[in-house]
């Protein structure tokens, strides 16, 4: 192999591998011959062989969640690589890594009906850094080029705001390696330290003041945890000990990681039951805060949006957030640059030298009204079988340490609802980039990859049905043995459609025709399993679902566990929880006349 | 219902109507709650629910292939639109009618980690005409410029050069119809003939009177025809008499519209066989015509592609086109800008004043060749079973009148070598504005609901695989009937993988790893079957397969038949007969000296 279009893809992938990248994920095709000829016979380089591009684009996120570093695309021209938008997109919302390394037709070749010929420029528009790369030349400088190109893009997608790099590469034919012709004089790799994140910056003092000043005046602090990548997310000590000088209400979502991994204080009280509590008319005012701090994305849960968006003006609302702008409220009267953690840290170095203002009843009441919620959402989950039961018996049975996976839509807001923080070493990947319910599938299989422990994905029915074509990744055939040494267990909560618009306004609209929404079905996903040679079980009881979780987390492999609800479950759990609590908190409330 | 938003929505889909639109695709979510309720309520407008965005467009683009009229996608905020993009540069590409109206969030969400908020605006760059709606209000001239909007969305559409347009609706809380709010005043439709096909041009005289020069003069002038839609393809009556009066042999691959719609005729010659000669080292210096006329898309074969990027200078070659222009060779003396049938119009009446001249024995060589070539491929087929013979088995079985959808990669090249024109009613559906592999599946469930008779898809399993989620607007089951009133047949070819890969040069490359190449799998497709509830039939062997076929045809309602080949047939197959032919060919020149 030494014909200078061969060689350039070497170069190309060596350099992408001197840079940090681990990951290549394939897509077949004939004009990225070049580039996948050199993937897989680059040293540091794995290869993984997606067929279907949009299911590679998550694949390459869900690697990226876990390690925080990008996975390399490959695709060939045409159509192939407009299958990645949807993923290029999250990695610009989210602010995960990723690489795309599309093959192209050579220039003049372009707008002349050329076969899987299309204009690839800019094809992301704004969603992607665009590298064009032209085609192959052996010059020194563009040699030179080509590896700087490679170390440049790993360094965009690593360095805020993260996202997606596009590389386009264009080859001529013959695409295969050519064996006659000179050996190509190939730049020496300078022993240059490859790059890595971003530089950290300090704090603003005058912004840490301001916040430290409204923290410590505050009657109640509220800490929101949105969602926060397993990179972003501060360590959970370092939570603690800012929850306990600052004296905070931590109101943190499954996706921001600190769920599960914080118990309750003394000084600082951990809520798992915000939804409850800011659903509650009767208690809801007597809660609201006075200050509040939003770590990563805008939370999910509707109380806590509420919350944030009608409490003006008693409400000053302080955001803490790297890149975006994430105040969909338009309410924050502060967006402070920096990472969670060194917001943190800072505050927490600043807090420790002042002297604590003891913390008033309302803590009190929150502390009273969580146990009492608590207790009822335990005993609902105690008397029956459903959507909740279930996602507290997956979230119950997770490994510790492990990886959860959260699909979009119910998931999220089930699990915030229904289980407990608790102190566990559960990393969580979620996709709340932009909140799309594809891919999930492809997401988990990619980061039970990179993960050394257990891994759950815990999604709807029509989100499963969404990525189906995903399951090729897992496929256990006699060509194929998928690359995992640990569990991987999707769990499909099937409701038989998409039951979050059940909870909508447009439910209840006369004359709706709801089904438009919902789109219910009957199909059995036993056969999606069979297709692609997975393992299977059906659970619509409890201790069935348990049964099937201990036997999928004892063996290394995939499985897939389809949890038959009924398809009002979810909304009848959270209307009989509400209206047991609403009495309970009356009461409670009478009691604490505060 | 009289809430802006709502009339607004509804003005909207009745405008779309008006201009000719039928078809709405709607994929589910909260934020297109007012255009779902419109879509489901508009008179006139037919809704389909495919939970995938990707399979929705594709499906859309299947309709518009046999209607020539846009339908519309509907889809809610966030990445939901951004899985229309292959379909979207596919409907450029090809020229195919598309609407997308997406839902949109309003312009104070952008920018501030709103949930499923991404920019919209543009977000297909130069593969769509971009409308933004802005948000709903009533004042009159905002409620004619929506009208006028939809109006103008079609005629983009479906004016030269046809393709996608993209309108961008945003809408505001509450989403749902509000029966609370002042009626609006809507606009009365005036009578206004909707938009539909651009006027016919005159083709130039002096372009024509070219072409028609060099159609006299020459010796044994081709004619080849490369994909065109049902729409563009002309009469088969007329190309008939243009090949009697031209005394052109014509190439007419089977996603011109024209290979099973003409048989040989003393004056022209219409050969199927036009691979294999122009395979043939002894044959092709000898048949090489010294001039061309192509019709639609530059040519699927291989064969035809080398005939005319190697045949400069001596071959003059000109090119029809509406628009683009499609001469990846580079070789096109001559690009007529007019659609195929006003051409051969144009000329056929100026050939027909002329003194006809006789035409010489390069077309006695063709003809003699062509039947040896064909008897040469039936006495392959007859001698056993493979990708070759299965192919040539559902072409023979193609109901007439029917749809043939053709999927990319190997299907288009198969039916190109194994199956002789004929004179039937197939209308072929194919994907070869960028020939990906994508969306099949999608396609022809889409094409089915417009066509009135059985339907045909023949595609590989990769491509199978790539679109199997698509399968969902198929499906049968308790929830869903689908709206098929014939056959519906997906015949998949399983050589266990992409088997065009053995075919290139890669794959005789040392050392290579071809599986990164052909995917290899060893799925079993049944069980996609019976995850949709689909009626499924596999074949190994001819009679078989002859019996599947029959027996989907005999009923409404989609049927999937896998014929599982071994994986190198389509290879061998290509191989044996080459090699078979040569010699005869050989004897041939030998009997024939001219």
């Amino acid at each position: 192999m030494s014909d200078p279009q061969t060689e350039w893809a070497m170069l190309l992938c060596k350099s992408l591998v001197e840079a940090g990248v681990r990951e290549a994920i394939i897509s077949p095709g004939s004009r990225s011959t070049p580039l996948v000829w050199a993937a897989s016979r680059t040293s540091g380089l794995r290869c993984h062989c997606l067929i279907d591009e949009r299911s590679a684009g998550f694949y390459a996120l869900g690697q990226a969640r876990i390690s925080g570093m990008p996975s390399v695309l490959i695709c060939t021209s045409g159509t192939a690589l407009s299958h990645y938008f949807p993923a290029v997109i999250e990695a610009r919302e989210a602010g995960t890594p990723l690489i795309v390394l599309s093959a192209d037709r050579p220039f003049e070749l372009q707008h002349c009906g050329a076969q899987q010929t299309i204009d690839q420029t800019r094809i992301f528009g704004g969603y992607a850094f665009y590298h064009e790369l032209g085609t192959p030349v052996s010059d020194r400088s563009a040699l030179l080029g080509l590896r700087r190109s490679a170390w440049q893009a790993v360094a965009t997608a690593i360095e805020v705001p993260r996202g997606a790099v596009h590389l386009n590469f264009r080859a001529k034919k013959p695409l295969e390696p050519q064996h006659d012709t000179p050996p190509v004089q190939l730049p020496k790799t300078a022993a240059l330290l490859p790059p890595r994140r971003a530089a950290r910056r300090a704090v603003d003092p005058a912004e840490l003041q301001a916040l430290v000043d409204a923290l410590s005046s505050s009657d109640c602090p509220l800490l929101i945890c949105g969602a926060l990548s397993i990179q972003e997310s501060p360590d959970p000590e370092l939570v603690r000990r800012f929850v306990e000088l600052s004296g905070c209400v931590l109101c943190a979502e499954t996706v921001s990681q600190l769920r599960f991994a914080l118990a309750d204080s003394t000084a600082g009280l951990v809520c798992s039951t915000y939804d409850w509590l800011l659903g509650s008319s009767v208690l809801k005012a007597r809660l609201a805060p006075d200050f509040a701090l939003q770590l990563g994305a805008a939370p999910v849960s509707a109380g806590l949006e509420r919350l944030i968006s009608v409490s003006e003006p008693a409400l000053r609302y302080a955001i803490c957030a790297e890149s975006g702008w994430p105040d969909p409220s338009h309410q924050a009267a502060q967006v402070i640059r920096a990472s969670a953690s060194e917001l943190l840290e800072a505050a927490c170095a600043l807090l420790a030298s002042r002297a604590r203002s003891p913390r008033p009843a309302r803590l009190r009441l929150w502390r009273d009204a969580q146990r009492l919620a608590r207790a009822t959402v335990e005993e609902h989950l105690g008397s029956g079988f459903g959507e909740a039961a279930a996602v507290a018996t997956v979230c119950a049975a997770l490994p510790d340490p492990s990886v959860l996976a959260v699909g979009n839509s119910l998931p999220p807001r089930l699990l915030d609802r229904y289980c407990p923080s608790s102190v566990r070493q559960i990393s969580v990947c979620s996709q709340r980039g932009a909140s799309g319910i594809e891919g999930a599938i492809a997401g988990v299989l990619g980061a039970a990859t990179q993960s050394a422990t257990a891994t759950t994905l815990l999604l709807g029915d029509i989100s499963f049905l969404h990525d189906v074509g995903s399951l090729w990744a897992a496929r256990s055939d006699r060509t194929h043995a998928p690359p995992y040494e640990h569990a991987v267990v999707i769990v499909v909560l099937n409701n038989a459609g998409g039951r979050i618009f059940d909870q909508l306004p447009i439910a209840t609209s006369p004359g709706v025709e709801l089904h438009w929404w919902t789109t219910p079905h009957a199909l059995q996903l036993e056969s999606a399993a069979a297709l692609y040679g997975l393992a299977y079980s059906r659970a619509t009881e409890r201790p069935q679902l348990s049964a099937a979780l201990t036997a999928a987390y004892a063996r290394p492999g995939v499985t897939l566990i389809e949890v038959v609800v009924d398809p009002d479950s979810a909304s009848r759990s959270l209307g009989r929880i509400a209206r047991e609590l609403e009495p309970r908190f009356a009461e409670l409330l009478g009691e604490d006349p505060s």
